[in-house]
């Protein structure tokens, strides 16, 4: 059996969760605490870090970017990140805009705020609102971007649904859980995250639920 | 013309342009200040991260991982990430190790003490002797790490020379051309690195030389 070692409020271990779905390949989710890496993960990784894959082969892949990449040359029946190799490039760079510019903008200063420091040990758990409301500020320009983007194309890459929709959607729906995002300001990008969160793949990830952190009121609202 | 704008001590610019150089591809270098990015690269990429390609067919593409996918795919005479998916699998879990991991741990505090902090504006200048120890130690397990694997192996990823090498020479050489990598202490790094620095596609990193931050001593040096 395919299993993939994931934390449930990681964007990362999202993506990978939303392809696999997408792709209609099983696996068997185990649940991490990334500050508390399992022995069993870091025999896979050493790094500790999420995601972490072993396909049915047994090969084991460490890291979004390089599964993601896997998946896509080996089950091809569905492809998600298109043929041609300027298309192919738009998808890539917006899978990098969200992993580098909008990880250390938004998504690691809202993370550090309401999960690291209140979970994790030996970590100093004075609250900085002046590094959320700089993230605030950062989200909406993001967000803008995305706006404007849906606005212009049917998905964020283009005419078709490919990974960079869901690599977005995976950051998004991880701060959307956290009740962060004010989708009333930023319509179009709402009406395409409407179409995310209706699609088969999508529903696990609209399924978790932590008991210690639960989700925001509308997060698994299809009419939110 | 192919054009790429990059910044000399960015290590993921170094890693495209070692990439295009191994590819023999000709390109004109244009010299950005990351903190301070001019109106022309902020047409191509909003958010002002390098490197930035603009290709001969005028394609723009921002951000290493896809300018260097996109390279693979268009100018396949050299192939720099491998044949079968575990191996490509394995040549980007190097890569994702050093752009996530590696860059947070080490990468980021050297650059941030030793170059930001000297040169951005509006940014507080007190030294964290604290943070370059701790980078200095995690330094100390990366390094040894790339000792094991290049002493099971003949590159990092494999037998052949492969954009895994490329992308973990760049950053080790934006440190060393700092000085802060005690090679002497990772002999089979060391080797490994010599092996590097004696690549034509290497030349033109080592020719390198900022007249406010000039390199250490060997850091152009093939005997070091």
């Amino acid at each position: 059996m395919r299993k993939l070692f994931h934390y449930p409020l990681c964007a990362l271990s999202r993506c990978v969760r939303f392809v696999l779905a997408e792709k209609k390949l099983d696996f068997e989710a185990i649940h991490e605490i990334p500050w508390e890496p399992s022995e069993e993960l870091l025999d896979y990784n050493l790094f500790g870090t999420l995601p972490v894959l072993i396909d049915i082969s047994g090969t084991s892949i460490p890291g979004c970017n390089p599964i993601v990449e896997y998946l896509e040359e080996v089950y091809t029946d569905i492809n998600l990140i298109g043929i041609e190799p300027v298309d192919r490039a738009e998808v890539r760079r917006i899978m990098d805009w969200f992993e580098f510019t909008f990880y250390s903008e938004v998504y690691k200063p809202f993370i550090t705020e309401k999960i690291l420091k209140r979970f994790m040990k030996n970590v100093d758990r004075t609250s900085d609102p002046a590094s959320i409301r700089l993230a605030g500020a950062k989200l909406t320009i993001h967000m803008e971007y995305i706006n404007w983007l849906v606005d212009r194309r049917n998905w964020l890459s283009g005419r078709i649904f490919s990974v960079a929709d869901i690599c977005v959607a995976s950051f998004l729906s991880v701060l959307d859980y956290l009740g962060v995002i004010p989708w009333q300001k930023f319509g179009i990008a709402k009406e395409w995250y409407a179409r995310i969160k209706s699609r088969p793949g999508f529903r696990g990830i609209l399924k978790d639920n932590l008991s210690q952190i639960p989700p925001s009121a509308d997060y698994a609202n299809l009419d939110f």
